[in-house]
């Protein structure tokens, strides 16, 4: 079993010591790492599915709902779908070495800006065991060390992956605690992780808002929280009506459950009557409920419509539902967005140029898109070829997390002397 | 005056109204508002010494050391360098809206990575007026609202300084509030302004060891800590060791009182009882005082040398005393400063390239030296021509903080109509 018995701080301070050897493997190492961890998967499928089994029987009796045993289910084919994964993430370019600006200082120095890895990764999240492999993956490609804290409930399966990951890396003589799997613990461990500052550069929830809400109360290592999104498509007086059907269906529809999906439409005044019949009507034909403001009702021509209040401007719901409102302005428009969104992807639909710039401009969010579906904020989408998550704060790293987000750099100076006058 | 009667929550409210303002200025407009900034200090230096001139009465009633009281006075040359100061900020390059990446995605659609303002910046600070000016001139520049809160002595100070910037975004059409400078409270106003984190962006501190800890324990708006720099100077085996000794000697003695100033000597022991005695003799006739291993102290030909222990290898002296410790390899230095180090600014000499490139890669700080002194980590001598601080984070910005460190990132992407299959 690859979970230890060691103390979190012991974790940390283990993967601390191995991040050094994973900072400075070659890219070549890395890659045979990942391919030994992909070979591996397959040899021991049994072994994965024997222990998810176990976890599943236990999450049962715990009373797991339907949905997360879903999420906790592994088969043989979800297993191969991670071996593919980390093939995937072999054949990205390494981040780690890039030259990031080269000067020569008055001084006289040779100053190199120098792209590195952060040194150690946590990341903490919930009954999905392929996070395990997936993350595990890309941070040893980044030249990272991991610090795993899944749920108990999948904690012999992450064990049967974890021991697998750490095999290929002594496989390739790389230390194998750069990935470390926690106990899963209560939330005393959970702060004990969160306030490693010596050890841990990084902490990234991937779960709900109570994992985050915990986190904010107690963390002092630094923590990129990924993202909540209360998304909008603001339909402008100058758009295409039925480009933006399309994306206002698309952006609620396709996906209600991710953070990228649309929870407000906004209809300029001067459109809605034209716009709101058709548009609303496919959305409950897809099975949204709707709620709206005042007028957006009165322009609903029967489409069955709700009273939204204050909360559902606010609300992600994640769900099938959306709220609509109309605004006389783009400057309404803008203002809206901005006092109830998370920051993380909206959407104008327009034919005129201004309005599309002056949008982008004043709204406030990782991802502004003009005559797109908001469904696109995806690190796969964006050419990234991976993803550990996505940021709604502005340090950092901001809209999908990937591989280079998994850096920092580094200044290397070079003298032949040089003191300071 | 400029200090606002508003509570910090709202102070930090009406900042973040007036940031968009500045995010979307141009940077023709941003200039006009630092010149006009540098004429009306020139106007109304009168104004400024006066308030001066009472702070510094109630600060010497209050007991100021005169180390603090000297921090905190102005003169007109002092003004004037202010003035300067953000004439040389106008003349840098406006960071706002530079291009970062562009690609087509598969999807079809156009993305553009472009850099933006952070949004609200926030500086917690001493008794030391001109912070107030500098930092107010790179985010205006940067296209940021700043919130500052100074030290309640110099309160009128910093009112008066306060009051020409916000005049002079007035004079052209740009929000005062863009500036709004807190009431210098207690602790409690200080974690408020820790914990708005629907207005404030980024809290960068600049000041001891005290106010970070009080912050770390309380914020969770996204904190800048500016360093604290336990920084190394290590006498490789193969060191000319002369260029060592002048590095080792500037590093300590050209200015202690900096987080760039070396704190340890390490020193190999194939070179300790060559390079020592010339070395700390030179040390200690610059006035240093001087605590060593015990290989250290056998080496020092008696130059006058204390016992180091533990502490001594932790500690950031900031003054003219220096500890020493002899090594037996390479590796062990990089132990050594990785174990003690603060990830700030390290020094190797040596005239083996594979020794440097070693060191270089093991050491883990924000800047790595070979044959140059420790004092060069700094925004102007970096060749960025500002700074508001120098991070030892890793995240966001490593090393010296200027005008891009204040900024984020959007991106923006354009469509003809894509969703989502």
């Amino acid at each position: 079993m690859a979970v230890t018995a060691k103390s979190v701080a012991e974790s940390c301070e283990a993967a601390r010591r191995a991040s050094s050897a994973l900072g400075s493997a070659t890219t070549e190492t890395k890659n045979v790492a990942l391919a030994a961890t992909a070979r591996l998967l397959g040899e021991r499928i049994g072994d994965v599915l024997e222990a998810n089994a176990t976890d599943l029987v236990d999450g049962r009796d715990a009373g797991l709902t339907d949905a997360l045993q879903d999420r906790l289910t592994l088969t043989e084919e979800r297993v191969e779908a991670m071996a593919d994964g980390v093939g995937a993430v072999a054949s990205l370019e390494d981040p780690v070495g890039e030259e990031l600006e080269q000067r020569t200082l008055e001084s006289g120095l040779d100053l190199r800006k120098v792209r590195v890895p952060l040194g150690v990764v946590a990341v903490v999240y919930e009954a999905r065991p392929n996070v395990t492999i997936d993350c595990a993956a890309l941070t040893i490609k980044s030249g990272n060390a991991i610090v795993l804290r899944g749920s108990h409930y999948a904690e012999r399966t992450n064990g049967a992956l974890a021991s697998i990951v750490r095999d290929a890396l002594s496989e390739v003589g790389l230390p194998e605690d750069a990935v470390v799997l926690l106990a899963a613990g209560g939330h005393e461990d959970l702060a004990q992780l969160a306030t490693q500052d010596d050890t841990v550069d990084l902490l990234i929830p991937r779960g709900g808002e109570g994992l985050k809400a915990a986190l904010k109360e107690v963390a002092t290592v630094p923590v990129i929280y990924a993202a909540a999104g209360n998304c909008h498509v603001y339909v402008h007086s100058a758009a295409d009506l039925d480009a933006a059907r399309r994306i206002a269906v698309n952006a609620k529809v396709q996906r209600p459950g991710v953070c990228n999906a649309a929870e407000t439409l906004l209809v300029d005044a001067g459109v809605a009557a034209d716009f709101l019949p058709t548009a609303l009507a496919e959305l409950r034909e897809a099975g949204v409920e709707l709620v709206g403001d005042q007028r957006a009702r009165e322009s609903a021509a029967g489409v069955e419509i709700g009273a939204a209040d204050e909360g559902d401007w606010r609300s992600e719901y994640l769900d099938l539902k959306l709220a609509v409102g109309v605004v006389d302005s783009l400057e309404e428009a803008i203002e809206h967005v901005n006092r109830y969104g998370t920051r993380h992807s909206e959407a104008i639909v327009t034919r005129d140029d201004r309005a599309a710039e002056e949008f982008t401009a004043g709204v406030d969010a990782a991802v502004v898109y003009t005559n797109a579906s908001t469904r696109f904020t995806d690190g796969f989408e964006f050419g990234m070829r991976a993803e550990i998550g996505n940021s709604t704060q502005k340090l950092h790293a901001r809209g999908p997390i990937g591989l280079r987000e998994l850096t920092t750099y580094k200044y290397v100076v070079r003298g032949d002397g040089q003191v300071r006058e």
